[in-house]
């Protein structure tokens, strides 16, 4: 099940980093973006073919490094179909390199859409006469509660039969989270009411070290109320957005972790792949390495391991 | 703009109706499978081609009678690339067609994702040299707005840049909206305070009707919530599903409009395309025409239009 396979990772590679996938043309090398232009020209193809020639060698780059990619399906999206087919490429690809694949997809609908979702991201398609999968290779995926539990039933149901994860978001990285996520319910507010309703889908089952497929986003911005929340989702892994430039610093990360330093993931995304941003020259690949390499060793100082 | 469109079609038609065009291949006609299947087998290749056969079809025989149709896109991603492709050339052929195209796609993150979700729904995408449309054809999209309102800013921005509409969902159709939408935040609900954070918004830039390209998303089910948030937001449109399937009848429908029977648009999906599911014969396109024309004439009747 994806909870016990991303500890397995995390311990065999002692790295806690998630390296997040959020391509964008304009930063990514010239040297692959005109191999793209010269086949394509100025097109949604050429976009598509230099987002995947890009994804690859960083993921041959970082899957020694790291336990997981987070492909933002948004990045390629906005490319079309082209940009979606380098999404397809890239998941299948980081699955094959043995990372566990996370995507930051963020869905929330009513019950029988929500479940037509769920087949896309860790669930299969039933088609006329087989089930299939539409992106194969998808482990894990954001969920938004904002329709309420039963718009996440169909999620959780998902997880169940096919052993994929869900990470429910609870407190999300950006500044304003506070604006219906701090509200108060009276006794509680917003975050510590979805906290209690992720915490009950994931006492549902658990894996031999006490986790559930059932996880939360949390973000690295708010270590604070990362303690609260540890407390309050027991055997939930953390998905934590937020680290370097949305502000988040290493310094909290102690709170999202349990005490065996399991329980949580740090993602970074541009921090990692786009600290120099559409620069020239063969060594941007060493540089990936360089900052995944640091935000590894940062991470594991900041919880003593 | 967005807003002065849709009411346009509705003054033309006389029609408030919206199609919901949520395929799934199961219901579709088998004399359309079948085609499919001959050429494509059972692949996502062969679900993509029945699904665009069908939409087609349903697209020439509702577009004289309603003014929007709505593809939810979580019913194309299930089936891959080919599914997407399928949702591309829908999108294009109902505008080619005059009707106003709304995607339901309940997008929601941080703002610089945001930007890419919006490029993708009613703006565009910079490209190396050029800008162009991921999805050509698409008028407006809905949003979710649990990350907050600094999530929302990039479509409100493409919304004033491109003159494209968002439904913002203030309160959904399904039973568990009351979880999160009607908790008490001291004075207020969390979908009264979302409805001021629209009513702002909607607010910046009108149209001649008074009308702003910054709608939401109001469930059928709740039409005593919407006479208090029809006030609330004076000045946007509100989509409005859960029709039929989820539960909503016509007897409260007058509560979602303005006076003069303008500012909402009202969906329904499996009501119109899939009261025959599956059924052979030729019949099923007079079938739908039916079901259109007299949800047309049962939503006027409701409003004494």
């Amino acid at each position: 099940m994806f909870a016990t396979l991303l500890h397995d990772k995390i311990l065999e590679k002692n790295s806690r980093l998630c390296v997040g996938l959020d391509p964008r043309i304009e930063w990514i090398p010239t040297s692959l973006t005109d191999t793209a232009r010269q086949e394509f020209g100025d097109t949604f193809d050429a976009a598509g073919a230099a987002i995947f020639l890009f994804n690859k060698q960083v993921i041959d780059r970082v899957a020694p490094l790291v336990p997981a990619v987070k492909p933002q399906i948004a990045f390629y999206e906005q490319y079309g179909i082209p940009g979606l087919i380098a999404f397809q490429k890239t998941v299948a690809y980081a699955k094959e390199q043995g990372l566990v694949v996370i995507i930051d997809a963020k869905r929330g609908d009513i019950d029988s859409t929500a479940a037509a979702y769920a087949n896309t991201f860790g669930g299969s398609t039933q088609l006329f006469g087989s089930e299939q999968t539409a992106f194969p290779g998808i482990d894990c995926v954001t969920v938004n509660p904002f329709l309420g539990k039963d718009s996440l039933d169909p999620f959780v149901e998902m997880s169940h039969n096919y052993g994929s994860g869900l990470f429910i978001l609870v407190k999300t990285s950006n500044p304003g989270s506070k604006d219906l996520q701090d509200s108060s319910l009276g006794e509680r507010t917003v975050t510590q009411e979805v906290a209690d309703w992720v915490a009950a889908y994931a006492s549902e089952k658990l894996d031999d070290r006490g986790y559930s497929n059932i996880g939360a986003v949390v973000g690295a911005t708010f270590p604070e109320e990362a303690r609260m929340l540890r407390e309050r989702m027991p055997h939930s892994i953390f998905l934590v957005p937020g680290l370097g430039s949305q502000g988040g610093g290493y310094e909290g990360l102690g709170n999202f972790f349990d005490q065996e330093g399991l329980g949580a993931v740090i993602n970074s995304s541009r921090g990692i792949t786009f600290s120099q941003r559409g620069e020239e020259g063969s060594d941007w690949l060493d540089i990936i390495e360089h900052n995944t390499r640091e935000a590894v060793a940062n991470i594991n100082q900041a919880i003593g391991k």
